[in-house]
């Protein structure tokens, strides 16, 4: 016997979601059928209208509704620097910090020989136009992960900016806020020595 | 700043699921925006089917696409037996067995004071009913889970039936298959020596 249909076509839905396997497709979908219709029905459109009006802004590739995206279009903001990230994620988190003021730039990626990822691939060439373009710009930073292909990445980049005269940074990398020496591990406590300040 | 609208909502969508906090929504809504248009698609109508597609069988309160369910509407089955489950998913469980060949009958739960839940919450109604109309039915096995709850539901339902000299049974407690006794809780132990059977 098999679950009704339209049951199992919700399961096998839930199932092409990451970390969701059959047990927990199956519970989601039974709480799915004892939910609110309302909400439902707005689950089941909030689907489609991240598909039909979302996109990557054309300037920094960032997700967004609109044309050009929120910062890109907000004049306020400050158009000497533009921060590099991976992910459209990255934004919102360095955007709750509520202190940086300039622009965005999304790379959608990190270079990754291995998994045949390389410069074509990434929004680098989007990148150079945006700085060749714009003679505001004086700083890049570079906020791609602190792992090795983030760190390759950096690296790439600023070689690419630099003869440019323009200022590439790095986000500083050392312990974490509140993080126990104790439990740090090598490489952080040894960019936490090699980037010590005075005080 | 916040999201664009739609990948807000979304996000909203997703945490009304058990389960899901707002870490894990933004992940599946960002890997929403990245997943295949189609399966989105898929994924969108499938919720919205389940909630106008399915109903509960009027007989056996499964749940259905169908009038009556598959089981109920099914005239090869073993019309002499009603097994009594907590909710349609255990129905699932016990046709995975390919033995049992009997009816079912959905309580909707279980009886449980602390909850406010009384017999008039659950389709205990329903089920003396289908006893009384139906001449068939020789004996009703009561499958409410293992928990005190579904042991004074399964009680409850005892006294009621029995005097219409309709035989009622309980599914055997004890332990697992491939349980260590080493492990076993107290309670399983007991019911497993109490219902110990000749060999």
């Amino acid at each position: 016997m098999q679950y009704p249909k339209p049951v199992t076509r919700l399961i096998e839905s839930y199932m092409k979601l990451p970390g969701i396997g059959e047990k927990t497709a199956t519970r989601l979908a039974f709480f799915t059928i004892n939910m609110d219709q309302e909400d439902v029905g707005e689950f089941s459109q909030a689907l489609q209208e991240v598909q039909t009006k979302l996109h990557y802004c054309h300037i920094c590739g960032n997700i967004t509704d609109q044309e050009p995206c929120e910062i890109c279009a907000n004049e306020q903001r400050d158009q000497t620097q533009i921060l590099v990230v991976e992910q459209p994620k990255d934004i919102m988190a360095l955007e709750n910090m509520h202190s940086y003021n300039g622009l965005y730039h999304v790379l959608g990626g990190v270079l990754s020989p291995v998994n045949g990822i390389g410069p074509d691939d990434l929004r680098i060439k989007q990148l150079v136009e945006r700085l060749q373009h714009d003679d505001l710009i004086t700083e890049v930073i570079v906020a791609t992960n602190a792992t090795s292909e983030g760190e390759a990445t950096a690296m790439y980049l600023a070689k690419l900016i630099k003869p440019a005269q323009i200022k590439v940074t790095r986000l500083a990398h050392g312990l974490a806020v509140g993080a126990d020496i104790e439990y740090a591990d090598q490489m952080t406590l040894q960019r936490a020595v090699d980037g010590r300040q005075q005080i």
